[in-house]
């Protein structure tokens, strides 16, 4: 925490300067240099104070990961790209420790706001000095649930008339474009359920530590637990709304 | 400002109290006795000021306002009732004042997020101490819109087939359940446009200062002026974007 907060304060000091914004690998998937410092940045000190452990993060200055053996931390240096380069704010930083293939540490550190979202598995989950509840039971007439606009038209990797029927069955959907603090929100009772699709490790290892830590449950869209070591679609939820949409509208989907 | 932000802390502090939450015309309209006492906190402070002005208030206490004749307040004392019930943040406090009918101040406080977003009209708007700039152009590709996943699937108000290319050819979507705050986000650049249907004066009427005060443009769905005493369908946008979206995207929508 201590890390995620200094390179907090690193990000908001750029926002003074030009920042360099190069494309990846399409429009839709901007990086800029502060990731990679930023990446750099936890990398060097997770190197120094555990040479052994291995690191996997999204701008590939990590290592070449190929198995869950002995620790490893998972990080998104700055996770909601898009949203840091044109809002300067609903991003954050998400570092997942993993064990054995096992989920110990998890941090989301949503910068601007200054909500650091933190658990150590059996040891409870906290925002900021506030530990979070347990997860209650919710209605899907009665929840609020992240999920986008685009996954309601037509697209390349789920069919919209699977999650139509969420959507107008539900309360009301929000958007942050963050899947980390979407993540983090639904460990907070902020969000009941999140679904989307396509993520890799780095997105969701933290906010699946948190979501497991107070009661709730994160698959893929068929149910079927995620593989940390490739991309997933993603639907975390409170466990009771989790089953109840799995077995009754997402039963047959492909994801 | 210093009435919301006093307004602010006395809404922070009560989320150390249990809240009272009534449904108002149905579930997803709750409002809450915090709603009310901010209201009356504004009308009381307004009154004591200002005694021939009129307000116009989103829970009722404030008057019958038939014109925009003189001075008039349109307040909203909780913009976001649902995200203040579930999320206890991405909720604001929006106050428009209006001149014979002519936007004067706008102010949009995100409460939990401390950030203050301002405009006196002709003299610059502000995210808290830092001015905003003009709203630049922006192309549609390059664009973040914030819609919600609800207007994409069939509902009474809009014909989902006029939105979704606008989803589809924008580089992404975001939705957070306050129009307040997305209005605010407009005018801070952080969004470069917001679509919805059927929202009130105080949903709008502060926004609306700020835009116009950026340079971006403000209007229904079908492009005519907003009335600021009835219901309207908002579309607001940075203005060579909102001309683009409005004669080639909706161009005969109903709305």
């Amino acid at each position: 925490m201590d890390w995620a907060y200094q390179a907090g304060s690193i990000i908001r000091e750029s926002f003074k300067k030009q920042l360099t914004i190069e494309t990846k690998s399409n429009a839709d998937d901007l990086v800029t240099n502060m990731d990679k410092d930023v990446e750099r940045y936890f990398i060097d000190n997770i190197r120094k104070h555990h040479p052994d452990h291995q690191i996997l993060g999204e701008e590939g200055s990590g290592d070449d990961v190929n198995s869950l053996e002995g620790t490893v931390w998972i990080i998104d240096p700055i996770d909601g790209t898009m949203n840091f380069v044109h809002q300067q704010t609903n991003f954050a930083i998400s570092i997942g420790v993993y064990h054995e293939g096992v989920g110990k540490v998890g941090i989301i550190y949503s910068v601007v706001n200054d909500e650091m979202f933190h658990a150590i598995a059996g040891s409870g989950a906290f925002l900021n000095d506030y530990p979070l509840s347990k997860l209650s039971e919710v209605e899907l007439e009665k929840s609020l649930i992240a999920i986008n606009a685009t996954w309601i038209t037509k697209n390349k990797l789920m069919n919209p008339s699977k999650l139509i029927p969420i959507v107008d069955g539900c309360r009301g959907t929000r958007s942050y474009g963050s899947a980390a603090i979407e993540l983090a929100f639904v460990a907070a009772g902020r969000l009941d359920a999140y679904i989307t699709m396509r993520l890799s490790p780095w997105d969701f290892a933290a906010g699946k530590i948190l979501i497991e830590e107070v009661g709730g449950t994160i698959s893929t869209l068929d149910g079927t637990p995620l593989n940390l070591l490739g991309q997933n679609s993603i639907f975390a939820g409170s466990t009771s709304l989790h089953h109840h949409i799995l077995k009754d509208y997402l039963h047959d989907s492909k994801s």
